[in-house]
């Protein structure tokens, strides 16, 4: 039976295990990228590797926090310049935009392999590679010459086909996937798109289908390489990096799921989650205060022109607040050349830096409860920097219907002729903004007050005595665990930045694992259903790591998370009968007996000492990373191979 | 004798008072202007005041929060944009631009009175008319149609001869001003510019000079209005907004200072002041990690094109960031369409929103012992938002050669053409970013749980009993005492901001205010020359008030600050026998016995009850500042007189 486009690149990159659903896998790693707001752990954690020069073709990219509103971020960009000098690593400058933007448009190529310590890494499969997201400590030993290793995951083939109608695109799909697939249970799950439909979507658009597949919870997802890819290498100027490569016609699939292109409609995925998706229509009229283009998710040339076209001329509602922005330097260079940069100008956009910004909460906090339609891949609660604040996730259609009209509405109710962007045969391509490294170990690696040394874990002990620390239900967030924000900036320096776990559910949390440590416990998480959603920030598993949290006891949780545990030494146990969930509360004291040896069993015993009662778990991990979480983290546990 | 050009608009303004330095005049104002940091509390006062529709042309910009990286920004903007509209008060939103470069561009007029929240109000002196920066309250009043009370000041002629050498600009005729002058002595003074050296100066050169003129501390700056002021109105489309208007040929003048334009060099003023002048060359070859071009100072059209004129085809050193905000939307839009922006994108460098922010420390704090490179005004320690920052005030010329060399670097050794700068015949001309008020009363504005009520004084108890809660040196500035930065979202709330008064010097300052109520005493702050130097910032007097502080023993103070002590019940006392400043120490117990009557006399005693020392101090208030004060403040006063 021929392969699957995923089983093909990872075939010709497998160092061990084997390629059935569910097996622990290790690949070879061509491509690392880094954000600056992850990046500083992951070279932190690669220089106590000891290792002179990266082994992989490694970007490390400043687009996270640029607004700057204390030293803490300034430093930490020269940190990673110079870490970046001295060891082979490529630094895109802040202000060469957006993480993904940029790999895709310089450095994405179709075969390959690129992990990136920042979730939406998957961007890059639109050019048919496999690209994942997953923790710094991943990344640094990936960097390190290291293989890296998950579990082989289920293969779903989407088949697009029928015609799309004006003014419906890529994001909409995108939330068609999510309405049908939800953010729950797609764990151990990869995406390749296929079909028809296909011969309709550029690489630009693929990307959007791609970046948002993180919202899914897949590993990642994934386009083919055909002739539109071509096209779009060649206006990068790398047709040499161009190949052909597709699915074998007789692969194997898990699952296959249809999508007739030609039913899908404007849509939004309404507050607090990405699969909360209606469509544009049944929420038309609602008043909206603020409107945000921009994002590794539509902020493409394609996604910006398209903004442009329908701003051209007119001016936005004098209610809005619409900010706009461009994903790179390519992408603002060339707005500014062809006139689309005045053209939105003159409508009334705010030009924000191409970055990150907004999406992740830096930045553009909308007033109290007010109404925001937004470009991006997020809406939690709480994300945008303002608590109350109602984010609606849209496509750049419907976010400029919202910005003339100042309520929610359908693009195709605005009587408009559709734009048709053309996508230029050659791009600006200027990567001046890469500085390229001297791979001289004697560069001065600067390290300001806010770079400390990352934080290790201890070995687990023999007998676990602990006490319920917080209790959360589903679908907790990465942005829940540990918020970004104001907060951001403190990423760097672990004491600190643990201050703020769970800040905004309960801020007592970091002072109650404290108190319990103190009195000689460590502290449990538990959870319900898909805990750890969202980003990819290791801090999430570090920072409860440092307050001595041992364990995470849930009904289920997320894949990138789930190795951030691992690497970090917390447990992740899981609930035999989900009703045990329901006997558990706040200070209950835990213990598991042995457990370096009851982990090894299929059911794990946790015996709750102030209810009185024993609870079945189960613990799924492979004899290393079982190994790794006994040595306290992968650290200790690489250490000690040695 | 004929009058000076200052003397004729404030004779056609006058309301009270007589024209001799020194003494109290009223004048009618024209226009106001407020920015969203101090705007909040101006509008807040003037709601107060139970006045329906403003007495005057007035503008309420948004440039200086617009980072919002929490609810209370956004909160501020719809709060500002919905009494805008309520109150017949024009509202320039966000992405606008800043509002000295906005204001002059499309609301300037020859003759006529200006006062702003805002110490760079000056600015707008460049075409002729009466600027001045002032606190909240004062704005506040005249929108409701009260005059403007000040002490009519000394009138210094500049007689500017000579031609500009290439790569010398308006920057460093300010600083040859501020080495000059300095920062300190100039309370009461006007500088009135004259001489055929204006004939090379157009008017955003001039609003170069006039803008940075707040930092030798005078009442304001001004240029006649001649034919290059009517180039510049025909080119903003308002040419019948202009008319000629200059001094007699022989009036009279307190001082002439004469400047040789051809003597002059590129000038930089070094940390932490801007009158620590020195020519670039002295410090040429100093490491730059930072260069940030636009403010009200240096970010019109003119400033904008001479950077990217000298960027085009270039890159920037690969260590800088070089980050640039042109100040206004028409800026933007025209170097959008002209191919200017493209340049500054290809050369390396970060577009940042047409807002203050650098300057206010809103954002691009640099890193840690940075050097830093700006065209902005003030380099006061701390002010970037990184304590320890070496910030250096220069040209946009001057910062664009560090910007390509890495290092401090006279733009005459560039060895590059000199650019010819030619303003454009017609600017782009849209103002749809300013919204018009509707005036209807029926508008329901907007109170987010940032905004709360302006506390109010109560009236000078009969004898005075307090403590030192500090003593600070000599040029102590607004942001020493109340700092913006990260704080700056908290300015519509008084109890939370009060929290942050001497932040840098001394985070304990409000709890010893706190604690020196509780024990029964008032709070007094003791200071050496020129305290209140900077920012028109009222919170600078309204929260200390509100922590207790009763009065300010200091050697001098600056006139804006003066001027919010008074308006919000703060004494302020001028030691007459400056060495008694040595013989107070934080803690020492002071007072003043009968003090309504004390201040009424020449001579103020203080006794020191600690060191058991009496101390003569004078009190410069004319009987109705004095009411003021006695009264509590000048909602009390205005309260009262009703």
């Amino acid at each position: 039976m021929g392969k699957n486009l995923f089983e093909k690149i990872i075939a010709s990159h497998l160092v061990s295990g084997t390629m059935t659903p569910g097996s622990e896998v290790g690949i070879r790693i061509d491509q690392t990228l880094t954000q600056d707001a992850l990046g500083t752990m992951a070279y932190l954690q690669f220089e106590a590797m000891g290792v002179s020069t990266v082994k992989t073709q490694s970007v490390s990219y400043v687009d996270h926090n640029t607004l700057q509103d204390g030293f803490e971020n300034a430093d930490d960009h020269r940190y990673l310049q110079t870490v970046a000098d001295k060891h082979g690593i490529l630094y895109s400058k802040a202000g060469n935009g957006i993480c993904h933007q940029v790999h895709l448009e310089r450095f994405s190529r179709p075969g390959i392999t690129l992990i990136g310590s920042d979730s939406h890494t998957p961007t890059s499969g639109a050019v048919g590679m496999v690209a994942m997201g997953v923790g710094g400590m991943d990344v640094a030993v990936a960097m390190a010459g290291g293989a890296f290793f998950f579990s082989y995951p289920k293969v779903i083939r989407v088949n697009l086909y029928g015609e799309l109608q004006p003014w419906v695109s890529a994001k909409d799909i995108i939330l068609e996937m999510l309405r049908t697939l939800t953010t729950k249970g797609n764990v151990g799950t990869v995406v390749e798109y296929a079909g028809p439909g296909l011969a309709q979507l550029t690489v630009p658009e693929r990307s959007t289908i791609t970046n948002m597949g993180a919202e899914l919870g897949v590993t990642t997802s994934i386009f083919p390489s055909d002739e539109l890819t071509r096209t779009f290498f060649k206006a990068q100027g790398r047709e040499d990096d161009w190949c052909e490569l597709g699915p074998d016609k007789d692969a194997h699939y898990d699952r296959v799921i249809d999508i007739d292109l030609a039913t899908l409609v404007p849509s939004v995925a309404c507050p607090h989650s990405p699969d909360n998706v209606r469509t544009i229509r049944q929420i038309a009229g609602l008043k909206v205060d603020q409107v945000l283009i921009g994002s590794c998710t539509n902020s493409s040339y394609r996604d910006v022109m398209m903004v442009a076209s329908m701003l051209k001329g007119k001016h936005i509602h004098p209610h809005v607040s619409l900010g706009i922005a461009p994903g790179s330097k390519q992408v603002l260079s060339m707005i500014a050349k062809n006139g689309a940069l005045s053209d939105l100008v003159a409508a009334g956009a705010r030009i924000l830096e191409s970055t990150c910004g907004f999406c992740v909460g830096c930045g553009q906090a909308p007033q109290t409860h007010a109404v925001s339609l937004r470009t991006n891949n997020r809406n939690f609660e709480g994300r945008s920097g303002t608590k109350d604040a109602q984010v609606y996730l849209v496509s750049p259609e419907t976010a400029v219907a919202a910005a003339l009209n100042g309520v929610v509405t359908d693009p195709r109710d605005l009587n408009l002729p559709y734009p048709k962007i053309v996508l230029p045969p050659i791009y600006d391509i200027d990567d001046s903004m890469i500085i390229k490294p001297s791979n001289d170990l004697v560069v001065d690696v600067y390290r300001g007050p806010n770079i400390g040394d990352p934080p290790k874990n201890t070995a687990m002990p023999t007998d676990l005595k602990a006490k319920v620390a917080i209790k959360v239900g589903d679908k907790i967030t990465t942005d829940h665990i540990m918020p970004a924000g104001p907060f951001l900036k403190y990423r760097s320096n672990v004491p600190k930045y643990s201050n703020y776990v769970f800040y905004h559910m309960n801020p007592e949390f970091p002072a109650k694992c404290r108190n319990n440590r103190e009195q000689g416990f460590a502290s449990i998480i538990v959870a319900g259903l898909s805990y750890g959603q969202g980003s990819s920030r290791e801090h999430a598993a570090l920072c409860p790591m440092y307050l001595g949290v041992r364990v995470l006891l849930a009904k289920s949780a997320e894949r990138i998370h789930s190795a951030n545990l691992i690497n970090f030494g917390i447990l992740q146990l899981t609930f035999v009968d989900e009703a045990d969930y329901d006997r558990i509360d706040v200070d209950d004291e835990l213990t598991i007996d042995n457990i370096h040896e009851a982990v090894k069993q299929e059911i794990v015993i946790v015996r709750n000492v102030t209810k009185g009662l024993d609870m079945k778990t189960s613990c799924n991990l492979t004899p290393r990373q079982r190994d790794i979480v006994l040595s306290g983290g992968l650290l200790n546990y690489t250490s000690k191979a040695k």
